[in-house]
């Protein structure tokens, strides 16, 4: 794998805010091992600091990427880092991100990144793709751990 | 996975001895986190208290264990922890084994399992078999990174 973008949000009384997005990447042309413990180290470090309480994955994430023998072995080391942080991901399927943050399933990006500026009340588009789609999951998250009358629809 | 063998030696003045062999095995009834975090955590400690100068893995070691997301899972937390130890692991096939240890690339298990007790002055069959084959493995590192003339034929 490449790159691997992450949202993570607050949610406090005077509203949900972004704490943190970004990506995590690892250098195509470094052997496997060395991409591996880069993955493993930044995404560790990044759960010890930011310490979630809940934490959601995009279900077919691992299946964009590609089916491939790399894939799966990125994603055994992910699946370990969150098991280390006691944290059970919760599966979200592109199409259901859509739905709970514009209420339409075929949403296109655009209209789900709006979505996000506007809850998490942020001027600019957050950059890049990869990282508004960690905060659109995070706040999926939310939504469903949440009852939706907290946030004006 | 279920089970993966591995064997441990050292070679003194005195010769070659067993160090530690075994199998690290996961439930396979638990969730793949536990799982992926009890070979991680298993693996690890094996690797910190051994402290091993060089290692040897069985290159279809993973094919064989079936070619499945689970396994290449698997193998990434293996591969990550190896690299958290700063080990590169020599791959061998099983013919190469036997060709090393028998001299003969098609020997039986039986022969292969004789010349490991020879070589470890071991009394006993080490058990279970996935350990047998670790053993085995580290012999045939060990002969590989030592001229041939230091071990009687």
């Amino acid at each position: 794998m490449g790159t691997m973008g992450f949202g993570c949000i607050e949610a406090t009384e005077a509203g949900v805010g972004a704490v943190d997005y970004g990506v995590i990447t690892t250098p195509k042309k470094r052997p496997v091992g060395e991409r591996l413990l880069t993955l493993y180290d930044d995404l560790s470090e990044l759960l010890s600091s930011l310490a979630p309480q809940w934490l959601g994955i995009e279900k077919l994430f691992f299946y964009r990427m590609g089916n491939t023998i790399l894939v799966a072995q990125a994603r055994g080391v992910i699946l370990l880092a969150l098991e280390q942080h006691q944290l059970e991901p919760q599966e979200f399927t592109p199409a259901q991100v859509k739905q709970t943050l514009t209420g339409h399933g075929n949403a296109d990006k655009q209209a789900v990144q709006q979505a996000v500026m506007r809850e998490l009340k942020l001027e600019k588009r957050p950059q890049p793709d990869d990282a508004a789609d960690g905060l659109a999951i995070a706040l999926t998250v939310w939504h469903h751990r949440h009852s939706r009358q907290l946030l004006p629809e």
